[in-house]
């Protein structure tokens, strides 16, 4: 791997020299994780336009940083931003980008007033972010994994979706089972929403009990290597009322068009407004209350983002997620949400790769 | 518990007024759930010197608000910092204290922007989180019940403590069974260290087999209510060797020595001396590498520190942990930690309640 990371520094040295920094100070964890692949809670990296980079952690991460990151010089500091800080001074690199999007303004404080206040303390902007959008495919394996255990983690579970069973009990079971099945983490706490709390987009599972009549919004996800599976599914305890199947197949055919429309070369704005068309054309307009989807990697919501007035257009092994909804306030919802890798394909403009494979069809339980 | 809130805000804008600001702007969601009760990951405060506050959260978390918060203004905005600044502006309190601690240097430059640049943003300092030191008896009733929680779990899961388990499938075991007895959710990713793994304070359970003659050591705590317990017991798996029994009595004759200590009015730095010189005279100073304690709430670390050159004193309903260990590079280690409370009792100068009750006997599985 250190091949990989020595090669995302190269692209980020560029940056650092076109911004007119003498070197960045990277102080968020996944994107030290990302430029070095040193996992730990506190670790910063001082990479110099010209030069070789530093990564500072404290003596937790030692044995870890020796092992894994044995090709940068590495500092063991108990206070890890003025060390690195103060040695970007002693190597004459005075103009310092900083990630201003995760600096706090105390410790900024402290970094300004070192040496009487030599530092000319830049703010980087979102360019770490930016180069994570594209990934590799070892990425793309991490993530696919992590798709993998989060579906079939959902079926094994079906048969807890029954009347009787709290939304909070099946939860517990579905994160036990990613877990089960090997990932390393939930990638963000479970959505379970059942009837009229399908509503709500981003409900916390609570100790309603499930009934004939309902449908219930899951929303879930695995990690796995550091990469987030995020995955919706909506489905019917008993036979669904005819509503149920209207709203239903109006989302699952916006999400299949939101699928379709995400090529390489598509507007984020035009991929959302595609999806977004058929469900207001429908009557539904007010009822779809949130952006169409995000990239997803080291986090679970990165660039970008697929959204009404965003800007950009998506490239080849972009991974994103799709996932529109109808939220009929005090009735219920349905989300279907995928998680995909947009790709250049054999035709002229290329086609997704879907990593999340549980059926889009409405299961009736 | 919304006169409980009200108090707490009374307190904070008194320190407001001290500190020469017209009013606070309240951003850490800790914080803002200790002065309200709202629990939102977006959520901000403002409360004025004199008058009325203002709370600001956005249309996923506005039902809560207005049920819960309904004796406070209450601002449902999609940007929840800008909007309480500019209402700042407009009411005329133009000098507007901020948590440094918490704002990033990006939110910063937006609310500095605002209105050609008309607020005057004063750093707050760590007002609120002295507040939140001294608790009261509600509080450490919600506290008591996490730390009864990860107690029972603990001696629930003794079986597991077997050779042929991994560290990585007992913390599992542990962590289901606090969820199971009633946890919301656990306190910190447990810690489970068994053999050499022992010597690493904050070792991520892993693949390592438990095996005959291991000490391991567990750190695992429940939340409850938004309160953090946090106990850590070392076993011995088989008859302990002599090395382990010393060590282990030695630990846990600090450990008792500590909590002895800690009585209204004991220096912090004192309490930890009484532990660590018991350590330091066995010749084992270099072993024990980290402060004694750390105070215990809606943050797992938080105010005081209990340790080497820190300044202040314990006060009555003040929780924190004691927790001394020993670590023996390559070879094991041994911890042993409470959650207490500092109580005003009887006595001249008051006793601690133990609040993780699991023996501090070695135990022999």
């Amino acid at each position: 791997m250190s091949e990989i990371h020595a090669a995302r520094r190269a692209a980020l040295q560029q940056q650092i020299a076109t911004a007119g920094a003498d070197a960045a100070l990277i102080t968020s964890g996944v994107n030290v994780r990302y430029l070095t692949g040193l996992v730990s809670s506190n670790a910063a990296l001082l990479l110099p336009a010209d030069g070789q980079a530093v990564l500072a952690t404290d003596s937790r991460y030692a044995g870890t940083a020796i092992r894994e990151c044995g090709d940068l010089e590495l500092a063991i500091e108990r206070f890890i931003e003025p060390a690195l800080a103060s040695l970007a001074l002693a190597r004459g690199n005075a103009a310092l980008a900083f990630e201003a999007r995760e600096m706090t303004v105390q410790r900024h404080q402290v970094l300004a007033a070192l040496d009487g206040g030599r530092l000319r303390l830049v703010p980087l902007g979102d360019v770490v972010e930016e180069l994570r959008t594209v990934k590799d495919e070892a990425e793309i394996e991490l993530l696919a994994r992590a798709c993998a255990i989060t579906a079939e983690a959902f079926s094994a579970v079906l048969d807890w979706l029954r009347p009787g069973v709290t939304e909070r009990q099946f939860a517990i079971a579905l994160e036990r089972t990613m877990i089960d099945l090997g990932a390393q983490a939930l990638a963000f706490d479970t959505i379970v929403a059942s009837g009229p709390n399908g509503a709500i987009p981003h409900h916390v599972p609570g100790s309603r009990v499930f009934a004939a009549g309902d449908l219930v919004t899951i929303d879930c996800g695995a990690r796995f290597g550091g990469y987030h599976a995020d995955m919706t599914r909506t489905v019917a305890i008993g036979s669904p009322a005819a509503w149920q199947r209207d709203i239903y197949q109006l989302v699952a055919a916006a999400q299949a068009a939101g699928v379709t429309a995400a090529r390489v070369g598509a507007g984020v704005d035009r991929v959302d407004a595609t999806a977004r068309e058929m469900i207001s054309s429908a009557g539904h307009g007010d009822h779809f209350s949130h952006g169409l989807g995000h990239g997803v990697g080291l986090e679970i919501h990165e660039a970008p983002t697929i959204g009404y007035g965003k800007t950009g257009t998506l490239q080849d092994r972009v991974p994103i997620t799709i996932e529109p909804g109808i939220y009929l306030p005090g009735v219920g919802g349905v989300r279907i949400e995928d998680t995909l890798v947009v790709r250049a394909g054999a035709g002229a403009s290329g086609s997704a790769q879907l990593l999340t494979t549980t059926t889009r069809e409405l299961l009736v339980l």
